[in-house]
């Protein structure tokens, strides 16, 4: 669909129907987090798929909401500091950049294929990396559970554009 | 478009077209990253929409390739770190992550509309400072042109999903 309408729909979903979600729509869906622009393409990102079920114990050391292991699957995006571009300048590193925006064209790419996500940073960083199985090199950045929603969207409160919109300079 | 088509057609523009970006295309571009999710919908992120035209010099000090400058907007995010949501367990910010989710959905938003961008991160970050009069808590995320695209999509190199993916676990 057209990409306000696209943008317009997305939201924090919070209950999610257990049906699976078809293998060729997750492909989709990570096709779309394999095209996204990284800083000189270097892509310093992994997405790991969890299949909830049998797991929910466990996945539930990450993130605690019930909801959040009612979907089929959990996605986790990690960042890959030791592969990303570094800006000479201040030594910034690009890799938590980079891993973001392949979860957020993975968000967009589940709201066009029906299914519902929700972006999860809340999450215990140890218990990742324990669960994963993570080496130290490798930064959990964001979860989201995929699947069909089971809710519906709640009213959409945001700041108007004059707060968020500057002309010419800070 | 269908988002899998918006996302294989966009790509780092070099080269621009120096006629106007509509208003009301601009303000849809706007108006997709206002809808952005953010960590407890915080929004700390600031967009600073900048015209180009007889500033090129000033913005060339933040940015050196003259493409840069060829659009007629240049378009900044910035991150608000003080007004941003933290990980209690390490401490851990979200202002950078927000903005990127803002950056991601302005570079797709354009697309749709027809019009060209370049992520750039690799800006001198004092240089953007001073030419935007940044307060100390304000830290620019990323910089792109805003325009219509004069150049034509490279071919698109990109890692096998299998290089992506894991299952279950790292």
């Amino acid at each position: 669909m057209e990409f306000q309408k696209l943008v317009g729909k997305r939201y924090s979903v919070r209950a999610y129907d257990p049906r699976p979600v078809e293998e060729e729509r997750l492909a989709r869906v990570l096709e779309a987090a394999r095209l996204a622009p990284t800083a000189c393409n270097l892509q310093p990102f992994r997405i790991i798929v969890l299949p909830t079920k049998g797991r929910e114990k466990e996945l539930l050391r990450i993130y605690g909401r019930p909801w959040f292991v009612q979907a089929p699957l959990v996605l986790a995006v990690c960042a890959l500091p030791d592969e990303s571009w570094k800006r000479k300048s201040d030594g910034w590193n690009a890799a938590e950049v980079d891993a973001t925006i392949a979860m957020d064209h993975i968000i967009l790419a589940a709201t066009e294929e029906g299914l519902g996500t929700c972006w999860i940073a809340a999450f215990d960083p140890d218990a990742a990396r324990d669960v994963l199985g993570l080496p130290r090199a490798v930064v959990p950045v964001a979860f989201t559970p995929l699947g069909y929603p089971a809710d519906s969207p709640p009213p959409r409160k945001r700041r108007p554009l004059a707060d968020l919109v500057r002309r010419d300079r800070w």
